[in-house]
């Protein structure tokens, strides 16, 4: 849609050097912008671009305002600035109110007259959607999954039994929330099923990314807390707890009965291990290991680093001797006559 | 459903202390249970709560029956005794007999009356379905397959052609067996597609988690075999075999034509590389990098260990003079006149 | 279907040794090829299933011509050869033509009519599906998708609004393109969700395995170039660039804004972070990390070795301590008086 940036100056609470009245209508980078997209510079990278730039307006820190040959849109964060700004220019558009001739919506089941409903999907019995819900083609909310109000399922997304969803929340295509839990007993012979009868729990404003799934509680629930964001192909198993506003990006997995605190922000392909828990406000770099719990905010990180394949299967024998190696050093300090005893 | 403890007894085969004639009907925590509630200890961790527990069973091994203030079902495995008593208080349902008016089922397949096939599935030509299936909603069971009793897919399966999945398995949501495997030649300037003209056999009693995808054979076919349980988000590549009743957790990949052997259990996000063969009763810890076949039963691990970030980054760099380190020691036990010839 | 070794002998430009006429209608493999199928040797280590070979025919390089006992199809590149005659033998079948009624095609897309719609799939306003396309069961085709001829959407595939597919692709059960790339600006409270405004574009003959997502661009769009091949449950994020002709192996997880060159191998379950590239040509072997570009072509690795988890234990705690291991080795050489210079 197109906006005046006098309307995006009120919406950012920014200080405007320009022109009030000039129409906008996309977003695009400081390189590729034309005079009716609205670019922004958060990282000072791209500064060599700013000169140049032919875009209708720059959101930008008070620093670059003299080096801005267009209209400027000064804010102090440039870059939530620019995901307030997409979002007055790209407003999310709900489904159409009403179901879909095709789809299913089971009799005792509750669905608000705005919520939309869309071609092939199965709303079950005793299921409750909320005002402005928009459930794309193809999904399944089993029975009793309540969903909250302006919350988002956009496609082929798998709701089993008892999920709860809070508002406002994006659940992704091929999501699936609810599944049994991992959870068989071995009696001596074979694995036992342990019925899987907790639930999933999750808050206001998540956001889950394509084909995540997130396991249903072995007795009690899996509870995804406000404002978490989850990316592409993650594993949450039965019980997880993660904490509000955390943030994990794609492939990362965690185990059963790990509570995860608030604000942290977790890399890709990060393993997390089950029945440990881990503080408010950490940091995991990508790739990471994380065998015990972590008392303390702070950025930790492991992984071992990438070499020329024949380089690295010299050092990756040695892996093999750290401890032989470590007990050599202290030897040679101990013939030496001089023992370093700072070290074990 | 509500059982009396005596008839919990009897399918336990446990000693009762109490009440025959008390009715529960469903398991909690030892914490939270009440007077209608199954609970069980069957990690001391947890001893703490039993003196004060409401519950109205709890299950436990005999040296903890004089603690418990409740009735109690004293067995030699609380854990696997949990499982049973949890599967009479939840039986698994099957679905409705007989096809949704919504779903396609192929003139020529062969659905068994006691079948239960969900909305927008979809059953192809010369699939069997056997007796007390049930097919969830917006499943694809494409042309050949065979279903054998009492399996489920829950929702959203796809099994591609041909694949046999035998009795009492159950499919979660997203699951994809019998998809291509990943197999091209490259022709000097480009990829060769080489048709998968194999298979994927299915055992028995196999449980397939949300999102797991399993790739026909090349030419042979890929092998699950009974008893097998796959957690979430697992890949299977083509021509794999995994044992009787091995168990692996979720993100684990399997690379080509490996053999896995039986009562394996396997950790979260490992990755096997391809062409090797896994013993029998092998346990692989979460995270690990398996490059070479296991010859032996025993506990196998690898992966590096989580530190603060900047620690991390001095000890990364050094990874890659393990090898110069090495030699360094052994040069310097020579100097020193002694060598410590059981060194390399 | 059934060919003549002639017709094979034809279109692999291969040297004949034996009987043209000879009916074949199958491939298999050495060991269990009766004469009605075709096998082939392209690794020496099956050479010991050659002279007992009951095959039909037997691709085979020049220099085992003479110890193969049936029909011989001479070849420079076995293995190629083999995956062309594959192709003879088992042609892709496209979809029949039109649409099945129950699926749901806008009135305002373009379909061709020689493209095939399945059960319950459902093409959006403005998509433009071409010639020959095959699109399975359970897809949801959104706005403005443009699909060339004769690509292939096995079944419940999702293509987000505006995604482009070039001709000749095929997308297996699962698959995800054009998501919200996982964009967020923290405004020190929360996390807003930046619009995703970028699209996907993949090139011809690309080939995308099960439950693989690929982002689309937060601004500029996520490119999938020619040939290349992706397995499953493969992580792409927006902004990614993919060269022609690269192959990834399943479980892989590549970060956003990261450009991966031409006809690179990347292996099963690799992390590769973002804002990075990688050259042309590059091979790096599983379960590698890749946290720095890499410019040159050659092969690259990562990763810990497996060890018994006892011993594995000892080195693992060793890991921390290897900075401070390579100071006091350093010291050691100081102090012995005839210091290693070449050694940082």
């Amino acid at each position: 849609v197109a906006v005046t940036l006098g309307e995006i100056q009120a919406a950012l609470g920014a200080e405007l050097s320009g022109d009030r009245e000039r129409l906008v209508s996309a977003v695009n980078t400081l390189a590729n912008a034309g005079p009716s997209d609205v670019a922004f510079i958060a990282d000072k990278r791209y500064a060599e671009y700013l000169p140049c730039t032919r875009a209708g307006a720059v959101i930008l820190a008070a620093e670059l305002r003299d080096v801005c040959p267009v209209n400027a849109l000064v804010v102090k964060d440039p870059y939530a600035a620019y995901a307030r700004a997409a979002q007055l220019l790209y407003p999310a558009v709900p489904g159409k109110p009403g179901k879909d001739p095709s789809a299913q919506v089971a009799a005792d089941s509750e669905v608000d007259p705005s919520a939309s409903i869309g071609s092939f999907s199965v709303i079950s019995a005793g299921a409750l959607i909320g005002p402005g819900v928009t459930i794309g083609p193809g999904c399944f909310v089993d029975s009793n999954v309540v969903i909250g109000a302006g919350s988002t399922l956009v496609a082929r997304v798998t709701l089993r039994h008892g999920t709860r969803i809070g508002e406002r929340s994006i659940l992704h295509p091929g999501v699936v929330i609810g599944s049994d839990g991992f959870g068989f007993a071995y009696d001596g012979k074979r694995w036992i099923k342990i019925p899987q009868i907790g639930g999933v729990r999750i808050g206001d404003d998540v956001e889950i990314g394509a084909n995540t799934a997130i396991d249903r509680g072995a007795i009690e629930d899996t509870i995804i807390e406000d404002g978490v964001k989850l990316d592409n192909l993650i594993q949450v198993a039965h019980n997880v707890r993660i904490g509000a506003h955390t943030v994990i990006a794609g492939c990362t997995g965690i185990a059963g009965s790990t509570t995860i605190g608030c604000r942290c922000a977790i890399g890709g392909m990060v393993g997390i291990t089950g029945h440990i828990s881990i503080a408010d406000d950490v940091r995991i770099t990508g790739r990471s290991f994380v065998s015990q719990s972590i008392t303390e905010a702070g950025s930790y990180s492991s992984g071992s680093p990438l070499d020329e394949t024949q380089q690295w299967r010299k050092n990756f024998v040695r892996m093999k001797q750290l401890d032989d190696m470590a007990r050599r050093i202290k030897d040679l300090e101990r013939r030496l006559g001089r023992d370093t005893d700072d070290h074990d």
